[in-house]
């Protein structure tokens, strides 16, 4: 158990680190409407590489969740047992909170990543309302959460399925996620999984914290939802 | 049976939802002109995921089409009995339309998504004359769009074969959809799927509602010729 | 024999289609500076796509060559007859012509495409010196087509040797295009291909018509450089 | 040895000509503020492709590093001998001095691309402090490279686990490079490989020379820490 709880620490720390790191360092390199910069395009890229080779390299120890929403959406399809939910979402926040930090360190040895804890999407946390990147109600917030998360769940638990091809689940979901970052940036910067929007809404301060409840109901509604949509289509 | 036509519901749900969400929410994202918006190369890749990812996770219950010109030419290459094509097609304009109405949702959350229905593209609707995204007339749009469903098949059909490597099907598949759209959403806003054209036009309004006959009209051509060649060079 | 040369027709129509047709069509989407639009990023990205798709669907038909300088260069390597290089040639060069005049077709439908036949690059052609992309000379380009080319080569022969995995060779090799465009579109505007130079330049006018013999030259040299590279390394 | 030795020269060409010349050639295409070029977003993913590539072609003979830090983390991993690693460095240093020789020869010949030596990040060198793209200094530095460095060894040692899927390493490694290049251009322009950096500070002037001992130092130390967390978490 301890080596699959250190690699589900690692995996969401990579997680974190490779997500919400580019957002931070790199998404907009040169100053706001220099191309030079990765933007959201290159920021979903990040997101799902990093499931996609965190999969690869971790999953056949631990299962490769890397997501408290995605842990409960398996435990929700019969796929995980409920005793080891708790486990693993700690030890996914942990990860992320030691990524966020990783992230806080680097960014502050440059002047130039000025990061205004005030402005939507501050330090690539997640915000609805004042706190969207594009301004999108709590209403649009939830209901974009909730829905991505259930076909997150979805794509998860029929890619690895007995009857799907063998070994390709990773590229499946890793690109899951960055199609989902591609949706739904502008909306509420993307969570879908509670451990990345804690981890750096601990560093990005009190609205982001204050909002962070969301982050966890909506992922986990989805993930839930998604897990029996899988059971009632499967045959 | 409902299991299939469930998993066609939410395949083309998702192709909708990624494609066309991204389209709507994030392709001009901070303003035109803005880089850190996804442009037609995110929109592109968002398609091309989503049919990646629903042909991995639904694809060994339904075949995984999410496109009633993918069932035709299927059918016309002898892969597909005609008594099912009707209700697969039924199932996917339906799940066209319930993401076309979740993308409408999450969108009116926003003050700052602004949505011209009579703008060309608008809510990501399929046109040609004044309703081109780059001004392309009817004889450009027909010829592009029989052409990319003829070679969308070729792909499907080529890479499905028994004898082309097992698995690699949806990369292939997926990633010809992307391929498409990097040459095309200029010309029609790229449609190659009527229930795509068709769950987004209902709510783009009336200019795309008499421009959606080309949209079944060509894809459904392609897909027949593209059944047809498929055919003729396998041996 | 028609079956194979039929693949490889409808191969080298579907890569400059697609890569070709990105670039005129929609890299410059929205007009110069514009960040909508797909610029050498995306045309990388559809030409890579081109023979990953491609040979997934066609190559247990022809091999998957749709490139002269390929069938030289594994005829270099000792894996192609030296009978079946001219018909392939033919074909090859016959799939970029009908490809180049759809381009055209389709163009030519929207007062929104202008191509100036003096310029750099124009309708995708090759090009060296003043009609260089980014101005490179002659010796640039020669330099540049001949090594990547002798790479494209090391790279296919290598990722389709029976002691790599099996099944992938399709994803290395046109992600391997990808690579070669994202280096030297501003060299040459990237060949590596006659044949796709040869059907872009009979529309593109007298300009690249008359620098087409380094588009030949440059890389068969390569790809026969790479071929004796493989024999080489291959134990 | 000689034809393993000959592998890792070519692909250290290949990752260097690929990922650096990319930067050099194309990634200001058109001039700063132009979004033709492919800025950080393509150049990360040209470093990728180059190993991805690479890696199908060539693994089956070397196994593929491209890389000292590679070698050595491996060899801190218990899976590749102590005296192999100083031959395999060796080569991988030419192989990257040959690619920027390339580069330089090709860019030479454009009167469009400026290199200004005293810039940060010229000539793709990587730099801290002054010499640092976004201005970041040695302390960020060190942190980001030991980090990405480590990260990328876990992805690499256990995407070639006997229990990872077999064929896929070569895409979740490639792909693992260019997600560290995503996050960590703006820092040090990203070496995580000392080979990488020494062959284009040779050309790059006194400036990246004198700080190249850091980019030896944080991606050595980083592959041992990988290869020793590997070693802790595998069972």
């Amino acid at each position: 158990m301890i080596k699959r709880l250190s690699a589900e620490f690692i995996g969401t720390f990579w997680l974190v680190l490779g997500g919400c790191g580019s957002a931070v360092l790199a998404a907009h390199f040169g100053g706001d409407g220099n191309p030079l910069g990765i933007g959201l395009l290159g920021v979903s890229l990040a997101f799902g590489l990093t499931v996609l080779t965190g999969a690869y390299a971790l999953g056949h120890i631990s299962g490769g969740h890397f997501n408290p929403a995605v842990s409960v959406g398996l435990f929700a399809a019969g796929r995980f047992p409920a005793r080891d939910v708790l486990p693993y979402a700690v030890v996914q926040v942990l990860g992320a909170i030691a990524a966020a930090w990783v992230i806080q360190r680097i960014a502050t040895g440059s002047a130039q990543v000025v990061i205004d804890l005030n402005a939507p999407g501050a330090f690539a946390s997640n915000g609805y309302g004042a706190l969207s990147p594009g301004g999108f109600d709590m209403a649009s917030a939830m209901l974009c959460e909730v829905v991505l998360t259930a076909m997150f769940l979805i794509v998860i638990l029929g890619a690895t399925d007995g009857r799907a091809p063998a070994g390709f689940a990773p590229i499946a979901i890793g690109l899951a996620l960055t199609l989902i970052h591609l949706i739904s940036i502008p909306v509420t910067n993307t969570s879908v999984n509670p451990a990345r929007s804690t981890g750096m809404a601990l560093f990005a301060g009190s609205g982001a914290m204050s909002q962070l409840w969301l982050f966890w109901l909506a992922p986990i509604a989805g993930g839930v939802l998604g897990g029996l949509v899988h059971r009632g289509i499967k045959s």
